[in-house]
């Protein structure tokens, strides 16, 4: 896939579409703008398909799961092994981002690109269960275990350039099946390591002020977790102008799935929900490649996780939600999603002050 | 109905219910605490309810309407006559609420608990179409409209019991036909006026602080509307420590009504989600006559309306959402419940770490 193409054409949202959205929304029998950030949401879901009356009825969280080399260092509270575990945890349907995606309405689509082992008999076990339980396991992978970064390059350019179109194929494909919006999501042990990193060098902050306890470290390894970050920045040196270099030298091939996904949505017109910590390392990245897709994103919740709202202020979104989430998977996409949704009802629900009769503000 | 036997069936939550909620959660496939407060919600309805599964199938939204005498003053940015017509468009279902309790799975139950006309007809309307759309319209009509509270008491003091037995009666009823979930609504052109003044007589803060704009009303309105308060608790001098005297006086049918449904939610161990300013008022009533109210209830969302965060910080209630909202209705508490429900669902039907054979932090 031509990454060029794809990028050409991402354009911003027309401001017309807002505005005669705004139009609609202030003749609702309700006081103008007093559903605020609802109505924010319909507006922007109208600019973004191009759609006086869009849909969201068909709803994709993409959770892309990978290994990461610097597990290795023992940076996170959980073995590696579990990454795969969870895997399987997703197709058997007991994840959180499982009942918070059936909660929302939302299919489960569970990406290996980029796990430390092989699927196959689970992938098909998975698929066997997709048509009936809106969860489906799609294999595009690409590494197996990202490399060592404390040591080198996690990826090589090419690698990450690979995870980044089979995000795109991803988006493509599931925009041509008709879902009317997606959501990101991750699995990956130690991966809020490398999106601390990318965190680091494309916002420039110090990466104490950015790097937090992922599962749940203690200060000891906390201290060790900032250290390794700072010696995988040192050895490998990424180009903070270069977005894709980072993602290769410093990422992982989750992180570049959705950075793709984000790019292939923009392209398609498809509103994505960017989760938590990892999949806002994934959004930095794709808005570093082209800042237009901002336009077409929406941050679905305030994380818990230290250096969230730096990554937020950077692309300056404001969260849907704010529970104290720091669990990835698409969890707070899913959630954010049933938001979302709701401005758009309002946006297309609603009687107008004509059709029920009710006056207007005097 | 005698309030005291209801006041004395009330009860704090049981701190055990907690504890062994919590202790599900930690079993299961997540980092613990990763669910932030999804998971307080959970433990919170399962001490509520007293229930280790429960369920929070069957929700109803409780929007009382009521008239203001106080609207004669010119407070509000809308004509006194959109209560009545807001009803009716309640009940053929073109309003937000109608709206977000469909996509929240909630029915809306209109109260006419207190609006200044006759709806004999309507009522009959709105009856019919109950059974399938999730609408009902309830005749509780105490006052047919309050009196104007910058002249005397809104209400006498029998009429203010009568509105809070009214709403003790409802969540009675709904209990009993298995409602599992009571969300607090609201409809009454003008009744940001006595809910500030509530406020400031509950909380002690000055008037200006906690007086908003309502529906939309300008600076010059606005410091009228802060006079008309300020003349009301002068004119009236409701006791502080007698929260009946303060709703007779300078309150409003419907916030009795919502004080009444709330002690009800708790003396049924019912957890009930309070929407937004005026809800918040009810809610501040409820607290003064039995403070252990504070524990069936969940403060949906931070309101636009100024003041909003005084009455959650009297109660020590952290909202589920923050969406700029200042509508009202009950709309917000329709969101919330979604939220809280999500919580409920991550505790029942999330998969352990045992029956998914996932490895546990190390």
């Amino acid at each position: 896939m031509d990454l060029n193409s794809i990028l050409s054409s991402i354009d911003n949202v027309n401001g017309k579409f807002i505005e005669a959205a705004q139009n609609r929304l202030d003749s609702l029998t309700k006081p103008q703008g007093s559903l605020g950030r609802l109505e924010e949401f319909a507006r922007q879901v109208v600019a973004i398909t191009e759609n006086p009356m869009p849909a969201l009825d068909k709803k994709a969280v993409f959770t892309f799961a990978g290994d990461h080399g610097v597990a290795d260092e023992g940076v996170s509270a959980f073995p590696k092994a579990v990454t795969q575990q969870m895997v399987l945890n997703f197709l058997t349907g007991g994840a959180g981002i499982n009942v918070l995606a059936r909660h929302a309405g939302s299919d489960v689509v569970v990406v290996d690109i980029g796990v430390d082992c092989d699927f196959n008999a689970s992938a098909e076990a998975g698929l066997k269960t997709a048509l009936t339980s809106g969860r489906t396991f799609i294999s595009r992978k690409i590494v197996r275990g990202t490399g060592n970064m404390r040591k080198g390059p996690a990826m090589t350019r090419a690698e990450a350039e690979n995870c980044i179109s089979a995000g795109v194929g991803l988006a493509n494909e599931y925009a041509e099946k008709g879902y009317r919006i997606f959501g990101t999501g991750d699995m990956g042990i130690a991966n809020t390591t490398p999106s601390s990193a990318i965190t680091a060098v494309l916002t420039g902050r110090a990466v104490e002020d950015i790097t937090g306890r992922g599962t749940g470290i203690n200060d000891e390894i906390w201290k060790h977790k900032v250290q390794v970050i700072k010696d995988a920045i040192a050895v490998n040196r990424p180009d903070p102008s270069d977005a894709i270099d980072v993602l290769a030298k410093i990422g992982g091939a989750e992180i570049g799935g959705i950075a793709g996904l984000i790019l292939g949505a923009a392209a398609n017109r498809v509103p994505v929900v960017v989760d938590g910590f990892i999949s806002t390392a994934g959004a930095l990245i794709a808005y570093s490649i082209e800042p237009k897709t901002r336009d077409y994103m929406f941050a679905a919740h305030m994380s818990q996780e230290a250096g969230h709202r730096t990554m937020l202020e950077k692309l300056g979104l404001r969260p849907v939600l704010d529970l104290d989430l720091r669990l990835g998977e698409g969890t707070g996409a899913a959630l954010a999603m049933f938001i979302i949704e709701a401005g758009l009802k309002i946006y297309k629900e609603m009687a107008t002050f004509g059709e029920a009769g009710v006056s207007e503000k005097r």
